[in-house]
């Protein structure tokens, strides 16, 4: 058990206000193909087009606009798949808070070169070889810096919880029943959950992760948090935490109706689905709830569902890649 | 001289009250890169996110929502560079209306197979050839459809209008200098004229264009409507009017400050340059405003400026080339 204590509602209408003004309000978009294709009412929640293009953003800035800087000069220091870190380094310069960020060493190059132009410091290190919860702490112990982890911390929480609070007050009159978003250390999900339980919809929270990094779903029905075989592999980078982060897992297995999985192949069609349809530029990570969405449209027939899109940082490579995927037929048609 | 009469402020007002629940209430976004790259403070109004991914689904559906189904039983005729007749396609779909799109045979497919699935009929022709006034002329003479062009229309004006209208909405205490918009046919730049007349802000508009089809620069200069001496070439295929139309360039010459001009190189750059920094998907002739900007810090600095980003119907292979442009240090650094 963590010794860490959920956000509560207040906790997430306090960082609506410290957002507001700071974050981009998304937008919800809707699409009548997308429509069509699922026989559902589909909104999709774009985060994607958040500073730092991804949901990360809100999260950091919660967390940093409070840091006791008397006790802790040194700024903090965050392990980070990629845009955590690049949230902390943009808010650290925003806030004049010193940024050190540990990445691994196959992140995509694009976001390591974006949180150096940040102005922060980015230590590598081997995803196979070396635990970056370590080495964070290694960092902590030398210096007076506080450590920002991605999902185990009841600030950032919050301000992840505040995407699904915005998108349940743009939905309007419309009653969701289902809000699908992507999953990998499980920040995201256990705000969603807590968002959705304060309002009074009775909407359920639909976790997808990939196809091989499925630790939540397997977690949940073991009921203690497991372990993925690989570290690394999957096109979504942006979803390869080792195992579920404690709070945010203590949450999640209360609040997650299901978890989905999608493959790399469907992530790849949902990025060209997403750039035909909607216009946006999705990270593979960032769309795999939508590739969940386009691949299980028995799942959400007559439903009012809200789809996030996570982030949308992506290598030209990979995008180029996705758009001249020959299968579209089977996702579009 | 037309015999049109330019909408009113009550017109925009009106057409904003007719679209509110029904196009997307786009986002203004900022980018920290972006304003540092110019010293400006910089707001990109996104509709490419707007149905049917461009502006033009605001005119349409002003227009069409106040068809005299009586008067013309057989509906709407439309001529287009493409997402006119899209959004006069799908508007038409949505409010029961027949519609017929008159498209250029070089028109991207991807426009061309939209509009025949939004069950528009669709009849093309050779630009260099044919006029498409006198072809949609033709159809209305031989049966009851009503001509909507996509300019000179004042309620077409009046849907375009609410672009900017709400641009300054979202930009709340900032006070614009300038707005800079896409310029083709003419209708969004006159809707932003008269827009920017409609509030306090004493913002100059600048129409942008590309190089070789500065149509409505070269009018401004004469003050008659002037031809561009050729009627493709240009990667901007949303932007090749051959000429101005009447009641917008009626509009445009009281209200442009000025008409800048950019290269199909300096657009694909900005295509990058929006994929990178804002996960945004822009065509060419959307993004056209964003090149003039990069290619013009100057003209910019320690102003505040909002730029149109009017459409994002672009084909994957034009996309996937301009994301492989290797020249991207000249506008990003």
């Amino acid at each position: 058990m963590t010794d860490l204590v959920a956000p509560t509602i207040d906790d997430i209408l306090e960082a609506r206000r410290t957002l507001a003004g700071v974050a981009v309000r998304t937008p919800l978009l809707r699409s009548e193909k997308l429509d069509a294709l699922t026989g559902a009412r589909i909104l999709i929640k774009c985060e994607n087009l958040q500073r730092t293009g991804a949901f990360k953003f809100r999260g950091a800035y919660n967390c940093l606009s409070r840091l006791d800087r008397a006790a802790f000069p040194g700024g903090v220091v965050a392990y980070s798949t990629g845009n955590h870190g690049q949230a902390i380094a943009t808010v650290g310069r925003m806030l004049g808070i010193a940024a050190t960020i540990v990445m691994p060493d196959d992140a995509p190059a694009i976001k390591i070169s974006k949180a150096r132009e940040n102005g922060a410091r980015v230590v590598l290190y081997d995803r196979q070889t070396q635990s970056r919860e370590q080495i964070a702490a290694e960092i902590a112990e030398k210096s007076p810096v506080a450590i920002v982890p991605p999902g185990d911390n009841p600030l950032v929480i919050a301000g992840q919880a505040t995407v699904a609070a915005e998108a349940f007050e743009q939905a309007g009159d419309v009653a969701i029943d289902a809000v699908m978003v992507p999953c990998g250390g499980g920040g995201l999900s256990a705000g969603t959950c807590l968002a959705a339980r304060a309002t009074p919809s009775r909407a359920e929270i639909w976790a997808v992760e990939p196809e091989d990094f499925d630790d939540t779903r397997r977690s949940l029905a073991t009921g203690k948090r497991e372990v993925n075989p690989a570290l690394g592999g999957s096109i979504c980078d942006a979803l390869l935490a080792p195992t579920p982060a404690e709070l945010p897992f203590s949450i999640n297995r209360q609040g997650l109706a299901k978890v989905l999985v999608a493959s790399d192949l469907e992530v790849m069609r949902a990025i060209r689905y997403a750039f035909e349809e909607l216009r946006l530029v999705a990270e593979p990570g960032g769309v795999i709830a939508l590739a969940a969405l386009l691949n299980n449209p028995e799942a959400v027939r007559g439903k009012n569902i809200i789809v996030i899109v996570s982030g949308g940082n992506v290598e030209p490579a990979i995008f180029t890649r996705a758009l001249k995927a020959d299968d579209r037929q089977s996702v579009t048609q």
